[in-house]
């Protein structure tokens, strides 16, 4: 089912059970059912909640960042990140943009993904997208590694930088601008 | 302005600005306005967010939670305690309610109340309430005093008591139930 | 895998893909996982979000009502109410309460349960319960079926009533007080 | 206390009542007190809650998006525009960005500004902030005016452009990029 680069990908990653690994890639079905472009390989699902749509009836904008905060924890916890905590470094968001190209209503499915595109010493740069008949909304993020306890910047410890560029070749190196 | 017992009470209330104080009272205008009915002083004021509606155009139910959690810290406060933080006693809610009586929608202006209606020794029973045109809702909650970070449940500290009888003399006595 | 009466079931229930209500029911395993007590069959996951979590480190009450929230629109789905929309009946909140056992914190597995308790002529009452390691939270709704754009009570369907008793068969009967 | 500019912006202005227009002033206490730039003059108060922290202690980041969007809404009510409805032309939002300078805690208390930078036959681009001791996020918004029910794009009514332009002289003109 898993194609060779993904299988390799098992191999590398040392952290997370298979199950929640298997569980956090596009399959090829989801692939065509959700029209999710090439470049992309992390994935989780959501139903959009009544409690995250506004009077207009659509899912609110606020509730986007919500998501891509999610497939991002989750995305650095399958690349090996150790779950969020105060003692342990954490992505802290330096700037974070959404743009949204189509509105999503209650209940609608929707996949969203999330991947890395540039990595620096103590800072990288993510996108996220939400997926529903093609792309719904794309999104980026600069983040910098820190220890929320001591304030203090941290260098990528050198496990998760195989991870991320196992799973996405084409990041960049350098700092985010 | 202010009727003689809300001065009483200034002076007993130990802590926080004047300017604090006297912005979370029912002014006499004010009772009038949002219809509030007598047995309560203790307030703050809300516009609804868009963010807090639904597609029924509606604040939704969850929104009122987190009013009144923001009137229940801001009336702890003004009794005494100190703002809530990890290392220090804190309200833990056992269980909260609401009745919901009129639905709010987008831009209304609500006035939230709260008060004190039984106290324990290390629990207590809190009422709250959004007004517009009279009663929207009704909610309450059981706390409990802890220090989060090691989980202990902490006396209520005599000037707290204090403080909030001298807000709402009505409370009964005993754990709530 | 499934155990008679779920079978059973699943032929009465006329609405929504097998895929979905096959997804909605507790397996054994997960009842076993998460200690789910008997008497609840309907059931959706999650996993704890940062942004669901307060400063104490624990799920926010409120995030609790959101995910009851959530699991009541998908039991109603399941039983064949039409998703929520402003022209179609759907469930208003007369009341809710939730009383809370053991906290929950970030990235927490969970399992959310649903099922109906009572069945009146034009309103019902529900209760939740969140689970890890056994009962986490316990939450009950008192709801009337109200078309929104309207404002005016509805009777419940038969059919949504026939599956909502084969489902919950403990149902009591008559107005939640 | 007011300057000559505000003073004649009053006299333009021909919605909201003079109260809500006073109060959406920066008056010259507060520019000092929370240390406001020059180049905004409208603003919102807000008390950071404790339901908008997360366990890092701090705002979580979707809370800004929140706060940005009650000061887009009332800044365009006082600009003139009906309160949002799904009837009447209302700000879609197209692009959103925020850059994060300085964390904010619970109970922190905020000024939150916005002003017009760029204004399109259809679209206008708009800036938002959130001061504590100076500058603590900067915000800005691509947004289109729809009619929701409809979804159509409308034209900015002249007596709103007019009004922004009163508010904020530097506004660049066109359609933002």
């Amino acid at each position: 089912m898993f194609s060779a680069p993904v299988r390799a990908l098992d191999l590398l990653l040392g952290s997370g059970s298979p199950k929640v690994r298997r569980m956090s890639e596009v399959s090829e079905t989801e692939r065509e059912r959700y029209g999710v472009e090439p470049g992309w390989s992390f994935a989780v699902r959501h139903r959009v909640r009544w409690s995250e749509c506004d009077p207009f009836g659509h899912a609110n904008h606020r509730a986007y960042f919500e998501w891509f905060e999610e497939a991002r924890n989750r995305y650095l916890e399958a690349a090996g990140l150790a779950p969020l905590s105060p003692n342990s470094p954490g992505p802290v968001i330096a700037e974070t943009a959404i743009r949204y190209y189509h509105p999503l209503a209650y209940a609608d499915e929707i996949l969203l993904t999330a991947r890395t595109v540039r990595l620096g010493r103590t800072s990288f740069e993510m996108e996220y997208a939400a997926w529903r008949e093609g792309l719904c909304a794309l999104g980026r993020a600069v983040l910098i590694l820190v220890v929320n306890a001591t304030g203090e910047k941290t260098v990528l410890p050198p496990g998760l930088r195989e991870n991320i560029l196992a799973r996405d070749p084409g990041v960049e190196m350098g700092a985010p601008r």
